[in-house]
């Protein structure tokens, strides 16, 4: 390998820019000097670094489900599943974010389609990842030989360093959304791949109701004493929309009676954990479930890292940073880090439901909070 | 904020690229429609995206100590310390990664320099920061309002959002190293900063032998029951020489008699850490201390995450990946994540020594082991 | 307080006694001067103190529930209850422990008893107890004014320093089971109590299906955000048999089908834990539910510390130490301290049906886990 | 092994106690019922085993160094050290725990006394153990074959299942007191013990200033990189007095300074802790050493556990719960759980020195933080 001296050119500031030092040519000299020995200034350079509180680089964003289906439906007939593309996945780029397919400096969501019959071939690698279905049904996704279904509502998280493979057992297509934490192994450079067979087995097609992963750790409160050792992140391969929906319903029922349980007036939440410690499903993904009475809005918060949500049902009001926007089933967006975000529940024009709203959401909070370098505030 | 769209055009791969669709005009519509919508396809970046193994984008490189320190005096002599600017520091930048002040994607090392009498103004950020000492004496870096005097082969960690500020309380200049991790909290977008006083007090100019930290943290296995709470990251400030340098020598001694005690022969390494805790002194970066025979050579290993070297004493070859170098006291050198790493202990050109060669390192390994992403392996 | 010397006296050993110095006036007279200062050589009392292993006080011990019942109605009719007698609880006492309630060094067993429209007064206390049932229905406990309804086959932990009562809503008697850790905190001398409330209020008389920390902690994987915090223990104040059953044939059923999931062949068991954290239910009790497959036997094993078992369902043999029995449904046993412990599965001369044998587990082991002292070791 | 059912007979109380049932006939019956099938009830018992605090069974008490070391003494000319007896240990008996070699209910502390040229033959048990020297060097302990020295104030402590000998190379006799948690694995029946070599080897006969883990593991801060993995318990086998006594001095004189540091005005302490992690040396036994200024007092403070101490140096007068002494170097007392406690640094009549109260003090701690039990506070 070549070294290949090619810093940017390290600019002189005005002399009236607080803490640069006047223009003169013996200075130009010696950033001339430092670009030869490959070195930079702090001073030139520490506002962008050092900035008083977190300004990412990454945009508030609303990318709409009834514009990002038909994409992956036209992908669907044109781009085939196979060994090297590896998925039929396509990635929300975040608009100021140089066209890299991040929807965060940090996150990777994408909408994943697959064919009726399909098959995405098996790998593994070290990004964690997760899928979550805000429609439809008939894919199964095989984690470690366990064919685990994916139905609307249901959240799959998918540890790290475990094979993997998807196939569609039904006729008609299916879409969904991956998350991972790519961007963020990218950034640091952690990642490792592996290829797993072209094709999985017959006795991996079977279409069981409940994942064996389920069977083992789905129960509530009660480990598997002889439950099998497995690496980082959860065990527990679905987290089924039947025990998300009640465990909102049961929140806001018990706030109805005058008891505590949700989050603020009309919020209630969940947090998917790992059922062996209790942490969060995956190290460096938080995923949860928020539902907001119609007519409820959630005092602005704002917090270091990126979240993204997905509308799961209802309708109503975003506001991130200066943004605002109706959303309905399906969008997602992106709430960049320190950005203050709210939310407030409204009927649709297109809808007459009068549900509530529901919204999925990821982050990259763990990571914050394995390094404590966490901080949230309510701005209200 | 107005969006921007303009990512970067996804382009259609050759078709004969395992993976790829065919390109069509179908396809390349379909391209089109997918930047209109602020869309990548995985198919076509995952290779860039999840290497078998991690791919720096950084590279192994060595700037040699005597390039560095006369550009550092000049900076003193033409540039002025003070509010703004707040740090004569002058960062390493690692030759391809675009001219930024990243000596690897996650860390940040620079030279400081101070003036006889001058003082850099107090303020505080959540980067995890260290000094290290190559050589000289006559700073105190006050932290918290606590004067640490800073001396040769003396480490000086200070964790994120504690006040600091420095002063050269001697009739001579100092030089020494900062090590940061603005890169991570950069791409990670974490950071926060505050101004603090433009100058500390008269008391704070004392220039105490050792700092109250010191008395109060600085005793092997004592625990001090009054000690103040403190935040994230060890309340010990100063790691003295006399210290690290007894602690290898007697690494060395006890293999001389036969027992266990150093890394590998020959090879002798400590490991600074928080004394409340047992771990790592800051919650981002790992410092450590390591030791060389005359004579011996290491065995190559390659790590998840990226190092930074500085020789203190003696001298040798460096090998980092294909690169390989001579190496002397003060010469800095990266080795990128995933890059062998070994070194032999040489006597060099101009030195008589008969000593060994002792190298200091510090590196981002307490952020992959906090996220479970930590691997390495000896590749001999 | 006056102290009252009053050591046994210190025993002359035989001259031929290992380790025994030779008896002669001299020693004897250096025995009274050691008593006269409260003082206890250790030569002539290591034998018992330090054990080549734990040879337990206790004895294994079966309590028929055919014999323990008719006893507990009988103090249903004569003992009320009330302030001061709190509880008419009944307590297991190992016949080697000296009379003391207590089944095993650690751990407190009893049988509990409440009549038809009977209150046990509202207390607390930081002893951390539990109640199984192994028949009948009716009674509600009060858990921090959280009434939680009790049935066959639930677990219904209750860690220390929660106010607690309970009341029977029902038109007949219904008994349970206790388990406590009152040996242990009365050695260790770690005890506070408090009397609540005389009467619990109307509100509290409710009736309901599910605990209000069920609505809240009782979905599998799903932490509430907004759920109150609470201290040590587990939050979820039932664990209900349906789910307990479920798991525990899910894992027979897996066995069946190839895949891992029993502890050994024929053996499931699940172990209750805290939601919150993946750990025990309480910091010093261990509860497990174990399901053997008629005819299937356990391998021997021994472990430090006590468990003790209730059939819940079935029949079988128990070999602990050199005890054997033949046990069926609601009879209690104790299994000290590094005494092997085994069970078969078999029909009983009385009952005709082809299940499992379902044993209810109490332990201490998260004490020695806690305190590194945990060890275990198959023996055959 | 034969059941031998005999328990103590359940006692009929009084009509008139609180919570006691009227004492009948049928009553009578009941009980006698009761004891035939070993049980017993709650309500008879309640007072004693579950106080509304801890109400030791242990008794304030002190120990006279003066007394105590004539008869260890005595014991040095009169019993031999070796195998079977193992140490030459005389153990404080407090005087209302029956007789048993228990200075509280969960500790173990005796004096130990070894003459010139004598050894101690080696064994391991899982009860941790500690050494404290008040007087007298000479003594080497001998911990998985690394001699350690033993010197006034030094503390060496020593984690279960280490192999562990002691050696007098000096020419005069040398005392000392041992600290373990004997009566607590004795309780809770976790003991293991095995013999080792009768006599050490030449090699280990050698007398160094500093043992091999102080080499590896005595410097402040750092950690040795190659040092061999040890179980639970501190690997750092002396904390020397230098260390002790100067971090003692160093919070006074911050305390003067009118800086952070000393518990309360006068009162310096350290805990020896584990340097890898921080936490206390043992893992249920807590080891300080404390410092008091000459004239200052301590506040009262209760505390769940018990804790014994010894006058290192100094004088002054003690309280503990209703008891007070005067006490002077060597003097060792008891605390009982939740006994207030406080000391008032004096001039002894006999001691002429200015100097300040030390004392050293270990206690049972960490098993109730293990184990969530802990409390204390300050009586004042």
């Amino acid at each position: 390998m070549t070294t290949t001296p090619n810093p940017s050119p390290v600019q002189l500031h005005a002399a009236d820019e607080p803490g640069q030092p006047t223009p003169t040519p013996a200075l130009e000299e010696l950033y001339r000097g430092f670009e030869k020995e490959l070195l930079v200034p702090l001073w030139t350079e520490i506002g962008d670094l050092m900035p008083a509180h977190p300004r990412s680089k990454a945009q508030p964003h609303l990318w709409r489900w009834n514009d990002l289906l038909p994409l992956a439906e036209r992908a669907g007939e044109l781009v085939p599943v196979g060994r090297g593309g590896e998925r039929r996945a396509i990635a929300l780029a975040n608009p100021s974010l140089g066209g890299r397919p991040f929807v965060a400096p940090t996150l990777w969501a994408a909408i994943q389609y697959l064919m009726p019959g399909e098959d995405a071939p098996e790998h593994r690698h070290t990004q964690h990842a997760f899928r979550f279905v805000v429609e439809g049904e008939g894919v199964w996704t095989v984690v470690g030989r366990d064919p685990v279904p994916m139905r609307r509502g249901d959240f799959l998280p998918q540890a790290g360093w475990n094979w993997h493979a998807h196939h569609n057992a039904s006729s008609t297509p299916m879409a969904w959304i991956d998350g991972l934490d790519i961007p963020f192994q990218y950034a640091s450079e952690a990642q490792f791949f592996e290829f797993g067979r072209d094709e999985i087995s017959d006795e991996e097609r079977i279409t069981p109701d409940r994942s064996r992963s389920e069977r083992l750790w789905g129960h509530p409160g009660l480990r598997p004493l002889g439950a099998p050792a497995t690496g980082p992140g959860t065990p527990l391969l679905a987290y089924r929309w039947e025990h998300t929906d009640r465990a909102l319903t049961d929140q806001l029922e018990l706030e109805v009676e005058g008891y505590p349980g949700t989050v603020e007036p009309g919020h209630a939440a969940v947090r998917f954990n790992d059922p062996r410690t209790g942490v969060d499903v995956l190290p460096t993904i938080r995923a949860e479930m928020h539902r907001v009475r119609r007519g409820a809005e959630t005092a602005p918060v704002r917090e270091v890292g990126a979240s993204v949500y997905q509308v799961f049902d209802g309708s109503g009001t975003v506001t991130v940073g200066s943004e605002q926007w109706t959303v309905t089933r399906g969008d997602l967006f992106v709430v960049p880090s320190w950005q203050p975000f709210s939310v407030r529940s409204e009927a649709g024009s297109t809808d007459s439901d009068s549900g509530a709203l529901d919204l999925f959401r990821f982050s990259d909070s763990p990571v914050f909070e394995a390094l404590q370098l966490h901080r949230s505030e309510t701005t209200r």
